[in-house]
């Protein structure tokens, strides 16, 4: 089937989702809309969340996609069954992917997963995973400066390190956790700074990539996996500044990327 | 949603995905056959593979079953389009969750595959890699050596290394994988022993562990995940060799198997 996948998400984050479909799926043609206008979505309340993302899925509904991935945890967690009651093309979020990765990789079923306040607040994580597994123990904390920090581009380095070491504090005292799901799609960013801090005996899953796997999982269900030969045309498009968006896009996807275009929703 | 999940295999080598199927789904229930009377499948003609198969799928539609995991990779190369075809319950083989595992991991995407005689000629792998990806380098190498060891319980030590070794000559020799796919449920019982034979750099990818994550997504976007509380009541059933079967699964499952029922098809 020649119809895109639609990648939504707040702002930078979810090209992280983006560019693992790409590197999985490299027939798929994809349509991402960054709402970098109206970012960050964790301390939102969850109806301002819901509105800005119809305003996603609308715009996205008129370009035909055939699949919606919402490459925001946040946005996930608050809309998710929602948008899989009213849409008649399959959904997938971030957060399933990430809680069923986890649970195959914990050999102690003891699980840490950081996020944005939105999402920890919103349990969405310890639901999934015990949806699947109740016998999960989950330690949920939530990293308000860590999506500021990768918007403005810090990474790695000392500074970094001391904003990611005071953050995780909590999470390294008496929990014996062996896996780590990095509940936020801007955290990939900084998961070698991340995983520097909660030392290597720690296994770290990033939805984005199991997102990807999900999707390829769905399209062959759905049969509207894509058959012919093509060099997929995608489109990225930023409500807001489109400064960042261009840099960190071109930094990842480099010839890759055919347009970046401002939308307004 | 309470009906079990059906799992077929030709013998015992589909306990490998039935143990992650009840490590990562623990309340849900499964009900196995095991046709050791006719087991292997991997020299048999695609015409008898089918054959037995529906046996097995026939049976195990009377139990109701919710969705059917094909646990054998010569009945999925063989038979999995037609039982798609044919059932209105949703089929998982184990191919495809393979081949997706094996691209995410794969860096240089050079893929090597091992499996029985029947699933090499089919092509299934690479025609499934190359599905998702066309650019996908992929070796074949049926290895018949394997099965007939691991059922008589030869996993470790100098023999069965030297089996291997034997067996995998071929494709050490000037080819650059990365990454090997275990094509066969049988070899995850001697991973260790080919893990040390290819060494330590090859990522290799056991099917079994992948399909149990497909049917994780499946059951969630079929919404037929089962939702109370209960031990779950496991069956299983052999059409032949009891003694084989029983000695398995009982080294690996301990308390958890309910029962083991002989079975005429």
């Amino acid at each position: 089937m020649d119809r895109p996948i639609g990648v939504i998400d707040s702002g930078v984050g979810g090209l992280t989702v983006a560019k693992e479909l790409m590197r999985q799926l490299p027939k798929e043609e994809l349509i991402y809309i960054g709402d970098t206008l109206r970012c960050p979505y964790g301390p939102r309340p969850k109806e301002e969340v819901m509105e800005y993302t119809w305003d996603m899925v609308n715009y996205l509904i008129k370009e035909r996609i055939k699949m919606l991935v919402v490459a925001c945890n946040t946005a996930t967690a608050y809309t998710l069954d929602h948008l899989r009651e009213h849409l008649a093309i399959p959904v997938v979020g971030v957060i399933q992917p990430g809680a069923r990765a986890a649970i195959k990789t914990t050999k102690n079923s003891k699980i840490g997963v950081i996020g944005t306040e939105g999402t920890i607040k919103s349990k969405a994580y310890p639901n999934a995973l015990h949806h699947i597994n109740p016998d999960m123990v989950v330690h949920g904390l939530a990293c308000p400066p860590f999506v500021p920090m990768v918007e403005q581009g810090l990474l790695y380095g000392p500074s970094a390190k001391k904003v990611v070491e005071q953050a995780l504090a909590p999470l390294k005292q008496g929990h014996e956790m062996d896996t780590l799901i990095l509940g936020c799609t801007h955290y990939p960013l900084i998961r070698e700074t991340i995983q520097d801090v909660m030392g290597d005996e720690i296994s770290i899953i990033s939805s984005g990539d199991e997102t990807a796997r999900e999707v390829s999982v769905l399209l062959e269900y759905y049969q509207t996996l894509y058959q012919g030969q093509r060099e997929p045309d995608h489109k990225f498009y930023a409500t807001g500044d489109q400064h960042l968006f261009e840099q960190v896009t071109n930094a990842w996807f480099g010839d890759h990327v055919a347009s970046i275009n401002a939308v307004t929703l």
